[in-house]
C-alpha cells in the first residue's frame, strides 16, 4: 500500500553495482515500469515526457531542414523484406512474425516492423518518377520492434520509440551531404538539451548498418566507462534503390537510380541521460529537457503568507514559459527534497516564513547540490540564468569525463587495459575485420566508429602489426 | 512519368459516384498511398500533416485538463486480453497474432494491439494502491491494428492512427463526468477546427463498446447522407478494475475498486472532413486544420516586381502565424490553381503587373471560389479575416446540410425512406434491441446514438408497436 515508502528507500549505490543502480532509478524515478512481455516496457508519464522534449526539439530541426513527417504501415510482407539481401540477413533472427489475422492463416507472414527500409522504399518507388520529384526527404515517428535476447530500460528492448528518417536524392553528393547534415543535427542535440558530448565518425564495415553503404554515428560516454551508440545516419548509395527498382528520367533523359539515406535516434537518448548525468541520489536531468525545471517546496506551509507566496512565484515563473511545480502536498519537506532530487529536476526554491521576512527565497541547484540565496523579486531571471549554469555545468562536467577518458594507445596491452578499464582507447588500425574480431573475443570491446579527424599517430596496427590505416575508436559498448 | 498530367486529369464528379470520387480525393490530393497488405495504408506528408493538427489541439486539450501521456506495449499476450469476456469477445475476430519471435514459437502468442483497455488496466493495478494515487488520466498517442475484411482510407483500416485515453477514479461521480467531458472535447474540435458539427449522445447496448457500461459518441453527416461515428468515451464503471484486480485503500480504510474510463479519436476524422466538405474540385479544407492556408500565386512571374512582391507578401504572411506557400515553380497559374483546388487549400493568393501596379491583390476562397480585391498593404489582416470567415462559413454549410437532414419519424415506412434516402431519421424507440435487429435488416441502418434532449414526441416504437422509451438517431454508416 505505502508507495510513500517505496519511494524514500534509498537506491544502490552508483559505484558499487551500476547496473543495479541504473534500474533502481528507472524504476524510483517513476520512467518506466515492467510489462510481462520481456524487452516490452511502459513508458510512465515522467518517461515520455522527457521523449515529448527530445522529439520536439527533433522534430523542429527536421521540418526547418525541409523534411516532412509521414507515417508508413507497421507491418512488413516477409517477401518485401527479403528484397535487399544484406538487410534481410541482419534483421531476420530478431523478427517478430505476425502468422493469423482475423483467425486466419496469413499467406506471406507480417513482420512487425524492426526498421522501415523496405517499406519506404518500396512506396518511393511509386511516387518518384522524375528529377523533379526528387528530392524526397521524410521523416517517420514510431516504434519499432527486435526481438532481443538481453533487454534494459532504453538502452535494449524489444520495442522502442524512435523516428526513421528517409531521403532519396539525384546525386551522390546530395545524399552524403544530408547524411552527414543529419548527424550533425543529432549532434546538436547533445549539446543544446541533453547536456552530452558525443565523439562522432564513421562505423567500420563489421559495424555497419545491415544494407548500408556507410553509417555514421554519435558515441556517449557513460559513467561507467563503456560506450552508447546514441543515433545513426547511414548512407545507402543506390543499392536499395536498385534492389526496388527506383528510378526516374532525369534531365538529360536519361533513367537513373536515385541515391538514399537513412538516420535515426530513439529512446536509448533517455538511457544516455540517466547514465551520463545520474548520482546517488537518482537522476540529474538537463535542464531543458527536464519535464519539470524547477520545484517549489513551501517550507512551514501553514504559516501565513507562505504558500500564497509560492503560489505567485509558480503563476510569474510559469508565464515567462519555465516548466515549474508547486508541490503544496501535505508531505514533509524533507521528503520532498529526497523526491524530486530522485526525479532529477535541476531546481528546487525553498522558501518559508523567515524567507518571507527578508524577501529572499533559496534555491538549490540538483547537479552539485549548491545553495544560493536570492531576492524573490529577482526569480524569474534568477531561475533563467541558472537553467543556462546548471546545462552549462553539466556539459562540462560530461565532457571533461570524455576527455579523461580517451587514452591514446600504442600497444595491443595497452589496449586491453584502457577498455577493461573503461573509456575509449584511440588507436590506429590496419582496416581488417580480423583484429575487430580478435578485439571482441579477447576484451568484449567493439570499434565504436572512425573520426572525422584522421590525423594518424602510429604506423603500424597494434594488434597484427600490419600497416595502420584509420584512427579507431575502440569500446566496450551497451 | 508524368506526374503533372496525373494529377490534372479530372476526377469523378462527387454525385455520380461519392465511393469513387472519395478515393479519388484521398489518392489525387495525395493523403495517403495504398500498400501491398490490404488495409494498411501509407499517410503522405500532406495527409499526415492534418492529422499533426489534429493531435496538435487535442493534446493540448488533454494536458489543459490534467492528462499526461505515456506509451504502453503494442502487443498484449493473449492471456491478458482474455481476462475481461466481453472484450475479448468483441475484439478477438479482429485480432493480428504474432506467433513468431526470434524465429522461435510464442508461448502466449501476443495480440497486436486493436485497443489498449488490458494493457493500462494491468499497469494501473501496479501503480494504484492508495486513495492518493487517484486519479490517475492517461492518454497514448499510437497505431492499433484491426483485422477488417471491408477496408477503405482512413474510415476502415487495417492500422490507424489514434489517442486512447484511460483513466481511474475514486468515485463513479467523477469517472461519469470525465466521460462526458473527454466527449466534450470532441465536440469542440468540430467547432474549432474541423468546420464539422457533430451530434452526440449514448450509445445503445447493441452499439456500444465491448466491456463498457456505456459508451458515448459523436456523429457526423458524410455528403451522401450517411453517417460517421468520429469519436467515443466509454464509461467502464469497476468491470475492468475487477478482472484485473485494482484496488485501492481508501481514506475510511476501506479495500475499494476504482472507476474506469476511455476514449478515443482517429485518422477517421480525415476520412470526415473530406466526405463534409470536399466538392467536384477535390478536398475543401477547414482553415485551421489545412497544412497550407494560404498559397500565393504569381502571374506573369517573369515580369519585374512580381516575385519579389510575392516573396515580402510570403514572409510577411509566415511571420504573423499564417501557414503560407509560395508556389513559384515554373508551371503554369492555371496549372497551380487547380493543384491547390485539388488540395484544398483554403485561400489562394494571385498578384501579376496590373496588380502591383495598383498596389491589389486578388484573394479567391476554396470553399467557394469567390474572389475579393484587396489592397497589398492589409494583407496579413484581410487574410486572418478570410480564415476565420471560411471557417464560419464551412461550419455554418455543414451545420445547415445536417440541420436539413435530420427528420423526426413517426411511422416504420417513414423511418426507411428517409434512411434509405440518406440522413438520421430521429425516432422513438421501445429500446429493444430486436428492432435495431429489424431496421438493420430490413434498410442497413443502425442505431447513432440517443441524443442528451430526450424530449418525447411519439409514445409507441414505430417498429414494434411498444411503449417507446429513447429518443434514438438511426442512419446508415460508414
Amino acid at each position: 500500500m505505502a508507495n510513500i515508502e517505496k519511494k524514500n528507500k534509498s537506491i544502490t549505490s552508483r559505484d558499487e553495482d551500476f547496473a543495479q543502480w541504473y534500474t533502481d532509478v528507472c524504476k524510483k524515478a517513476e520512467l518506466m515500469d515492467y510489462y510481462q512481455t520481456k524487452g516490452f516496457i511502459i513508458y510512465r508519464p515522467y518517461g515520455y515526457a522527457i521523449w515529448e522534449n527530445i522529439k520536439n526539439y527533433l522534430d523542429e530541426k527536421f521540418k526547418a531542414t525541409g523534411h516532412s513527417n509521414v507515417y508508413m504501415p507497421m507491418v512488413i510482407p516477409t517477401s518485401l523484406f527479403q528484397k535487399e539481401k544484406d538487410h534481410i540477413e541482419g534483421f531476420a533472427p530478431e523478427t517478430l512474425v505476425a502468422t493469423i489475422g482475423g483467425n486466419q492463416e496469413i499467406q506471406d507472414p507480417l513482420i512487425i516492423r524492426p526498421t522501415s527500409e523496405c517499406v519506404f522504399t518500396d512506396h518511393f518507388s511509386h511516387i518518384i518518377s522524375s528529377y523533379r520529384d526528387l528530392p524526397v526527404k521524410y521523416n517517420q515517428w514510431c516504434s519499432v520492434v527486435r526481438w532481443e535476447k538481453t533487454t534494459r530500460p532504453f538502452l535494449r528492448g524489444s520495442e522502442f520509440l524512435w523516428q526513421e528518417g528517409h531521403t532519396m536524392h539525384a546525386s551522390e553528393v546530395e545524399a552524403r551531404e544530408e547524411t552527414l547534415k543529419m548527424l550533425e543535427i543529432y549532434d546538436s542535440l547533445g549539446k543544446d538539451l541533453l547536456a552530452i558530448p558525443f565523439i562522432k565518425g564513421r562505423k567500420t564495415e563489421k559495424e555497419k548498418f545491415a544494407g548500408a553503404e556507410e553509417t555514421y554515428s554519435i558515441e556517449a560516454l557513460m559513467h561507467d566507462g563503456k560506450a552508447l551508440q546514441s543515433g545513426t545516419s547511414h548512407y545507402f548509395g543506390q543499392g536499395f534503390a536498385k534492389a526496388f527498382d527506383v528510378k526516374y528520367l532525369d534531365k538529360d533523359g536519361k533513367i537513373k537510380n536515385p541515391y538514399q539515406t537513412s538516420w535515426g535516434a530513439s529512446t536509448r537518448l533517455i538511457g544516455a541521460i540517466i547514465m551520463v548525468h545520474g548520482d546517488d541520489n537518482g537522476l540529474v536531468l538537463p535542464p531543458f529537457v527536464a519535464p519539470i525545471q524547477t520545484v517549489i517546496v513551501p517550507i512551514q506551509m501553514a504559516k501565513e503568507g507562505v504558500l500564497a507566496k509560492c503560489r505567485e512565484i509558480f503563476t510569474k515563473l510559469k508565464e515567462a514559459g519555465i516548466r515549474v511545480k508547486l508541490d503544496d502536498s501535505d508531505k514533509t519537506p524533507g521528503w520532498k527534497f529526497s523526491e524530486y532530487e530522485m526525479k532529477g529536476v535541476p531546481l528546487r526554491i525553498e522558501l518559508g516564513p523567515r524567507d518571507l521576512e527578508k524577501g529572499v527565497l533559496t534555491i538549490v541547484k540538483r547537479n552539485d547540490l549548491s545553495k544560493e540565496t536570492i531576492s524573490i523579486d529577482n526569480v524569474v531571471e534568477e531561475i533563467k540564468r541558472l537553467l543556462d549554469t546548471v546545462h552549462h555545468e553539466m556539459y562540462q562536467a560530461a565532457f571533461k569525463n570524455l576527455m579523461n577518458n580517451i587514452t591514446e594507445v600504442h600497444s595491443y596491452e595497452e589496449l586491453k587495459a584502457v577498455v577493461n578499464k573503461g573509456g575509449y582507447a584511440k588507436m590506429m588500425w590496419c582496416g581488417d575485420e580480423e583484429c575487430e574480431n580478435k578485439i571482441k573475443e579477447d576484451t568484449n570491446a567493439t570499434s565504436r566508429c572512425m573520426p572525422f579527424d584522421q590525423t594518424h599517430f602510429d604506423d603500424v596496427c597494434p594488434v597484427c602489426g600490419k600497416k595502420a590505416k584509420y584512427v579507431v575508436y575502440f569500446a566496450k559498448a551497451y
